[in-house]
């Protein structure tokens, strides 16, 4: 089964705030040569979520799994991202969407930030 | 000398958004037992910057680092925090506030993230 990986972002008028997020995207599909990694964005930025889910639907994901790269889950995570993917499998019925969890509540991300904001402390 | 943490995130109406960062702050106190680690939010939560920053100079902090809680460097790192930092520089100028990079820029934070985003793939 051809899978797919939405990775969701908010977006931002600068266009040197996607560059974390398009490093991740970058990360997952070297790590995952058979996945087909995409970047969405809420605003500001494109494609938006349809666009990027349509670019895997048309490419025969059968599976598309959708992390949101938000580090607090509040409105945008919690109602938007939701609305946003009611609206992907309505269009495409055959497709399994399936939304995991913000990526800042995962234990070892949030780890990670904590030994970053340490380690910083020491190299400035 | 007795130094400061200052973790600045964006904030957001749904009080459940905060969790990840109040997890970073403990894991990083917990970390660190001489540092006096405070949470700041731009928006919607408390406190705000000034507020976080006058109770690290009220502890008696001499130098204090803020780091950004951000994924992306857009608008909010790049433009407000410098300028809520300058205020607060104008305010108590005998203490050295020292801007560290968003989290989201460090590559050992954007490794877990690529790491977690994957692995969410086999959980779910």
């Amino acid at each position: 089964m051809k899978q797919g990986l939405l990775l969701f972002a908010h977006g931002a008028r600068d266009p040197r705030w996607s560059l974390p997020f398009e490093d991740v995207a970058r990360r997952v599909a070297e790590r995952e040569p058979t996945l087909n990694v995409q970047l969405a964005f809420l605003e500001f930025m494109t494609p938006g979520l349809a666009e990027a889910g349509q670019t895997l639907v048309a490419d025969g994901c059968e599976r598309v799994d959708v992390v949101p790269l938000f580090l607090g889950a509040g409105g945008h995570v919690r109602k938007d991202l939701p609305l946003l993917l009611d609206a992907l499998r309505a269009a495409h019925p055959r497709v399994q969407w399936q939304l995991q969890r913000a990526i800042g509540e995962v234990d070892s991300v949030v780890e990670a930030m904590a030994l970053a904001a340490a380690a910083l402390l020491r190299t400035a």
